[in-house]
């Protein structure tokens, strides 16, 4: 089982509060408070607006690399103040905090979860927390108690029946291929898709000779490389990325722009 | 009375410097020469350029969160290579480095101001100081030696007349309203305007009874909520915010477009 | 020699991850899991997308302000899973990672090359490294092991080859003057070329007389001021910047919008 490590707990942010305004920084000011010594790590600051899903999916890739016992807070949060929950969570090696909103869901796909809680004692929470901020006045002060090694009991009553991701997972359809959806788009353009090469691999089993062709944005992608540098003219290919998960790339441009991708955007994978 | 924390200073840093140059960076080397154990955390670096106000309202909203002894470095700083003075203050539990313009205003009406000194001891800036980056060659090392326990009186003389918050205060207009003005639109487009709740409670005294009514941007809106979640519509609404400011916003929407708002930006309250 | 500080070790990063992705968290974790107790600084992770120059001068400006034995990470990495090298080199003072793609050329500018090696030994590198993200599965363990004192010889062989920087030198031209090249606009629209001001004097010598006269963008720089504060007209001028640079600024403006000035834009200074 995971634990909190004693010498250097380390604390990541995901949130969509921007690097401008002072929300993160009350947050780190709080964790602080409780421990000088905490070690703080952005993830991310510039999740859009309110996008639940491209927050859970930033963090599911992001977390992985992190050692064992690191407590990751994550802060998109519509509707707080009202009754939605506030989780925290144990998977087999990492600590979550986050709004009941579905935004844990991807990265319970990366880890087995192992304890789930609502978080509702008031007793940890900053002093008159606003109804307005919960991530700096009540996932932080938990998250740095949790760290002090506290249980997760102390917080919460377990839940089982949190809010699941806004993600589908691939569907087979009518012709026997596989639909998928667009997850992100990063900087450089590339897209990336809800399939990940061992589920591709499984869904192909002993069809494996079938030609590789992805249609996405109208277009139909039929190289699959190994990486960027393979590809020798501007045609888009695709890939499994260095997180394990399909993409679509274009050399020396931009796979997001050509294809007109966005979130959620569908594609069909035959297999 | 606070003193920097022996064990783990902790040294904030606002500026307009943006992340892309190498600004910032170098203000965090020279920190970290001095005593590569300082923690740094950035409240922000995306302060608009030269936007006085914004500085020190984004750091005055922030500073609270941290730990008694926090130095906090703002560096906003259209005047560098004048004659302008660099102040450095302490209040009852920050200690706070900037330009003399104005930037700490909003700083000093959040906590008591206990000592200011300008500072002038150039064998405790860097050596050769380039008149073009004092952040990098007088702040930073001036906040590292501070750190280490040194007594602001060894950094300048005191002074008493520094420039002042280029913020009024809210005003009693003739017809007996409150004229507020918009200090920051933040990322949500929520509009925060200069009152606090206990400003707007005495300002109400026995007229509490009086409807809530705010004129901004030709709009006037009539409801006060306690949190974001209470609007089941798409009209503007006010509320208190985290920091305790009067906030204007909108369900699924930014108030900062519904109303035009900028920074400046005159407001009317009904009292 | 410098070798890496065994109390706090510092590793910066400079990167074109942007600040929205999992790439640049993804690195740190893996630098965290080998030593929870590193410093790990962002130079900037806003570099353009494959902008090697961009990246290498803003590292060059950057990393003289770190103490000695600092480790810097640099990834702009167009060529990544082609047969482009990875370097790993030691200056006078700090130690460097990156592709060897002219990067580093701003960098060798600065500081005495010691020794550089080409990164081979795979059993340094993360396990099942990715073929499209050396930078968190090459770069960060290996920079992670050469912070616990491993010598640079054991990471790979020595080169000598590498690729030279992408910025020629300030040339003479047939009248006497010299071709400079815009290296960078600033987040304040200070423009900034490659001259630095030991190389100024050196150029002019005995012609210390001549007149300043800077040609760029269609216009005539006559003014050679010391700081921003100096100019008291909205006419652009010319200083020595905090990094020893050239730089075209102008009062209360964008120097770069003025001149419509963009990265490798020519000028002709009269010596």
């Amino acid at each position: 089982m995971a634990a909190p490590s004693a010498s250097a707990p380390i604390i990541t942010l995901t949130t969509d509060f921007g690097n401008r305004d002072p929300y993160v920084a009350s947050m780190k000011g709080v964790l602080l408070s409780f421990n000088p010594a905490l070690r703080i790590v952005d993830i991310t600051h510039e999740i859009g607006p309110h996008q639940v899903l491209e927050a859970g999916f930033t963090l599911a890739r992001a977390f992985p690399a992190f050692p064992a016992g690191t407590i990751h807070i994550l802060v998109v949060d519509p509707g707080v103040g009202t009754s939605r929950k506030l989780l925290l969570a144990r998977t087999e090696n990492h600590f979550f905090l986050a709004p009941d909103n579905g935004a844990l869901g991807p990265v319970f796909e990366e880890e087995p979860v192992r304890e789930v809680v609502c978080i509702t004692a008031a007793h940890h929470f900053r002093t008159q927390a606003s109804p307005t901020f919960h991530g700096r006045d009540i996932l932080a002060p938990v998250a740095a108690r949790l760290a002090r090694g506290t249980a997760l009991a102390h917080f919460g009553e377990p839940v089982t029946d949190w809010v699941p991701s806004p993600v589908p997972p691939p569907a087979r359809v009518e012709d026997g291929r596989l639909r998928l959806q667009v997850l992100a788009v990063d900087r450089f353009g590339n897209v990336v898709l809800n399939l990940k090469e061992s589920s591709f691999a499984a869904a192909r089993g002993t069809s494996a000779s079938v030609p590789f062709s992805l249609e996405i944005g109208g277009r139909a992608i039929r190289r699959l490389l190994r990486t960027y540098g393979e590809s020798e003219d501007s045609e888009p290919f695709a890939l499994f990325n260095s997180f394990g998960y399909l993409e679509v790339a274009v050399r020396g441009g931009s796979a997001g722009v050509l294809l007109a991708a966005a979130t959620g955007q569908p594609a069909l994978l035959s297999v």
